[in-house]
């Protein structure tokens, strides 16, 4: 991750870091215990998991190291919580965390408010950390922001395949996303663009460094694909066609039988979705979310038209309403020229995973807010979709 | 089932069924409640499951068939807790039981007293059943005694299977199997016998009818095998030697890496294994527990005796100390001449089960008191131990 | 195996020794090189794998132990044509075999011959050899008999499965099973028979010892069950109802798909099924073959039937016309009272076997001559049905 | 595929198709009949099918659309020789391949005769075709020599993973990577380059079209990474140390146990390799090869380089010695600027496996003479190598 240029005062870091951890259990709060424990695929984490594994990344590379006579709250809970630092020693394997009852949510509860009252000590105190130390810290408060995310999309999925239902809440509108309603075309021209993360606020090592891209002249359309196009292609029989789709993706069609957006479900003739609202019918206007990238790209074929690469995206952003609905772009998650890793667990955080991935950009509605850059690279396998996903489309040139 | 002959009074019913049904729920009393709703193996179904499972048997076939006014619970509470009965309806498939974090444990224990208060109203009511109603009841308490020794053996997986080992309970010794410390052989003489559940009392379909069986002379441990035994089987590079191994057998061995018992650990050079109160050393002069077939066997090859075949315990037993330990027969479990299923979803019960399984005889410190008997057959597939399964030989003849 | 009590002389030896061989290189005369290579299932073996590894017995446990000079043909071979024999060394995976373009036909037939002119010299030489090795000699030419079975199995299972249906031959009249004409129930009266192979004759270990079994009485038809008799089962929707089927039989049905017997093609609207003469009309006189345990299982149970135990069977085998199907029964494959393995890698003939499988009795037209007697115990997998395997009724007492 | 922009003679055309027709029989001609079926993995097919596929491809596209009274060789050919063309109607499963005994080589051979019978008739026929035809004949074309690449490495894997390692043929100097011997760094200013095939002659269409890519400076090794330096990285424990592994790829090591090049075996402590003329011991001095992607990218990250992209290999290529070993890049396969895809079943060709495989380029000894251009973009999923793949490094920048 970029070092962190400017010092801000511990006091206004311990004030950010108390706000972050308090909006991770304010996401939680509407949950039932049992909530807390389910794992039904094995992208999605238990609740419980999320929060005691946010915990352990202070604890392990800030308390452990910087503060003395710091006691772990347990002894087993680095396996217990280590996600896929192969640095740190032996892990829980990811298909085995929904088989652990324990450590309770309570206890979780209970090691989060241990470790924070020791990280209120160390940042409160008379202290004087390398600049390591700070970026570490931020690096934390990030990656807890990014499992804000992961917490509302795995709540979704857990209460979304449970038969009865179960609405998360019924305050949803911050949830939802917005679509613009006026249907423009944006244009940039071709020219060499400078990409990637500039300044002097966090951003992930993926982000760096800066570096020429050439574009060619591009359009781009400024709104999200709506439901009701997107019922167009799967009335005109887009899942049946196999034209419009790459090999891959046609498998997962026939070897899932998939027929419609996650969620969807089709009730007496007509389309319901479950929202984190409960079951509700599906709105054409609003746009079309919980895509995979397969299904992005062959109702991008459909529509002759084609999706954008991160690069076009990252230019065309600033005239882009944007932040709703990640968007799948068409390019593969690689690295930037220059990158680098940096050394040790951290240096495990963003390289590792450049292989068989696709880069999404623009952040969700269950992005935190301020967490979310448009040099922000987002990545996941094409077939994956409990993100929530959209499609915005370029003219095919 | 067999006909309950002599009419109890409803009274004494009613007070059969609320003693079982507390029982039940004294079993899962040291439970947290996310220990109701993990299923690390298809074969472990998450306590709250069981739970909500031996209700819908009462509300299904005795409540709502019989039961004027009934409502039921709740409208998708088939589909969530019907098991394997296909003529029932749609259900939950046995692998996404651990997926469900709905209903929760709270509910579940609301439908119990739902349904408890209906069946109180209903069997103290002014009533006048005919014999099926009864055999019904009868088999719904059956039933349920038969799932509290699945809540057992769930739990010791659930939490065996953590990383943490947390105990269930400090107080297991009535969980503990006891051993025949006298090493004596029963002897068998060779002769036509009676195989087969007789008299008035509750049997289940597969143990009728009664038939005749020629036996040839044998000769019978009075005990089961000791861990001591079985140490001496291991250190002999018993799990090593392809020799003592059914094929079948020596694949899962090789497959799963297979060393030891289940829950056994190698703990710095000894042998610990996990018991309802926490990790333990084990104890060479207890019996050794949780063994599949295929090690049962493959010890008694190694030891140059064999098992007994079902009918061979049956005629033994009473003249064998039983009932701590399920016992390996070298029986696959199959129909008895002139077995029938019953008609309806009751007859699923045992029938359709009759193929790829090895009968277990005997009972087991977690089976209910008074519910098995000498004809009880119990069946498993031969990979399977988390039961609490021991080995008890014959000479081999 | 049975020791062979009455020496024949060793010209005899030679000469059915010679014979056997013969008829195996007359099993493959009509195919092609490349039909000699394939293995579609893991079940299914390359036809050459045939022809090398019933060579590899005679070699490895006549020849190499009793041949003063012999030289193996080629060292790599053992590993080659090792079957299972954990014993005898490492040896090309079952999966494998069909991917092994070498050695070649040509390379094996060259073997075969090799083996062939050493076991000549052997057995015409001036020889005196211990009664084992007479009796290995025995078992060498049972175990080619019974691949001469599997090499008429597998070769049907390689050309039918062939979209291009080729025939294997023309003159397939002895490979046609014939039906019993008259529709007789034999009936057999309760008491204790006697059960396993008796007298000097060659029998295998799993057919010994001699032991009492106690029938109760029962009725079974003298012939198999038609084609007609089945379509009668499909047309009555067998395949889609659950109650007929045993569990795991109703995960196959669905799982495989499974509307009919193997070989069956619905074609316009009639059925057709390969025949080792290519493509045919299903003969509705005919009986029906190429059948799963469970769907016989499943035929009996609508029927309102039963399959024999294979005691019953062996009981009433005098009775019967048979030897032109496999018949199913409803025994699981286990030892018969005091059975025990012999020594060695030839004590890895059978007993290994016996778990999850079903006995089959009675021989089919793909059997050699001679090859099967009444006490004669196959044994499959319940869902295999590649085998000649037909269905025979007893009735439901 | 690019339009053949300037008409060659008709016969100019029919000796060039002769001439490739030719060497792909020649490539086969030192098979026993045996290694035209075997299919020992789904990526590698048996060598008849690419004889029949080939044959199908001017069959389907040229003969039955263009030749008047052509008929097909056999109705059922278009069913068992279609690969993957979804358009041109249903086709045996790439998995199947192996299992089809039928057609014979020999049957594959008279219809390979029966097609170019029917190609030499009609081209040097009275003809006058639209230039479509030709660039469909000059795709056939292109596509043959695609498959005979694909006959070289499906030859070498069918031999080298058969255990007697059987040689293909003595006389293999051409199919023998030749390295640089000196050590030059290549360097490339930063400037915008054009991308993509220019002029006349033939390219496929995900060469198209020409667009310009802005490069930094870069600089890259003029020759291949040796045996020697590969080893230097096994012995300082590369395949152990999870920091040089992609995720994907550190998954694949532990799940297939990697510990070497595809086709090295440690034999008494040294490394040897099949080759196509059987067992040798591994050159030190001969460039590595039979690398995955996942081992070119470790290699580098132990060595501190890295990969070149598509785009710094294609604009280097003018000064690099290449064309013996494919070189894997970090370049995703995706589409370039402006990349549409051809309607109708040519359209399959390329474009629809745009998605998780890795860009390689140069060609190989493998690779037929002129086939390869510095533009031409091989593409193969991350973990991959019976292909003649090596590594080449740039400088990490």
């Amino acid at each position: 991750m970029e070092a962190v240029k400017e010092k801000t005062s511990a006091t206004a870091y311990w004030q950010r870091y108390a706000s972050i951890r308090q909006q991770t259990e304010l996401i939680c709060s509407p949950l039932r215990t049992e909530d807390y424990v389910a794992q039904p695929i094995v992208d999605v984490s238990p609740p419980k998991w999320h929060l005691g594994h946010t915990t352990w990344f202070f604890e392990t590379f800030i308390l452990i190291p910087h503060a003395t006579n710091y006691h772990a709250f347990h002894p087993d809970y680095n396996y217990v919580f280590n996600s896929y630092y192969e640095t740190v020693g032996a892990r829980v394997l990811r298909t085995d965390r929904g088989n652990l009852s324990r450590p309770t949510t309570e206890e979780i509860y209970a090691y989060r408010k241990h470790v924070n009252a020791a990280m209120e000590a160390l940042l409160l105190g008379d202290i004087d950390f390398p600049s390591s130390f700070w970026e570490t810290l931020e690096l934390g408060m990030q990656h807890e922001q990014q499992h804000q995310e992961l917490l509302v999309t795995d709540i979704k999925y857990i209460l979304g395949n449970n038969p009865l239902f179960p609405p998360y809440s019924d305050a949803i509108e911050h949830l939802q996303p917005v679509i613009n309603t006026t249907d423009e075309w944006v244009n940039i021209p071709e020219g060499i663009y400078e990409i990637g993360h500039q300044g002097n606020g966090f951003c992930f090592d993926n982000e760096l460094g800066v570096h020429n891209v050439f574009l060619h002249a591009y359009s781009v359309m400024n709104r999200y694909i709506t439901n009701a196009e997107y019922m167009a292609f799967m009335e005109d029989g887009g899942y049946a066609d196999f034209n419009h789709w790459l090999a891959e993706g046609w498998d997962w069609v026939k070897g899932n039988n998939v027929q419609a957006p996650m969620y969807w479900f089709n009730v007496d003739g007509g389309w319901q979705h479950y929202e984190l609202n409960g079951l509700q019918p599906v709105d054409g206007n609003a746009p079309v979310k919980h895509i995979s990238f397969f299904e992005a790209d062959a109702f991008a074929s459909w529509k002759g038209q084609r999706l954008l690469t991160e690069f076009e995206w990252e230019v065309a952003s600033t005239q882009l309403k944007h932040g709703d609905l990640w968007e799948w772009t068409n390019s593969a998650y690689l690295p930037y020229p220059g990158f680098s890793k940096a050394p040790g667990a951290i240096g495990e955080y963003n390289g590792k995973f450049m292989i068989n991935q696709m880069v999404l950009r623009g952040g969700s509605v269950a992005s935190p807010s301020h967490h979310v850059r448009p040099t922000y690279r987002n990545f996941f396998h094409p077939h994956l979709r409990w993100q929530f996903t959209g499609i915005r489309l370029a003219e095919k040139n």
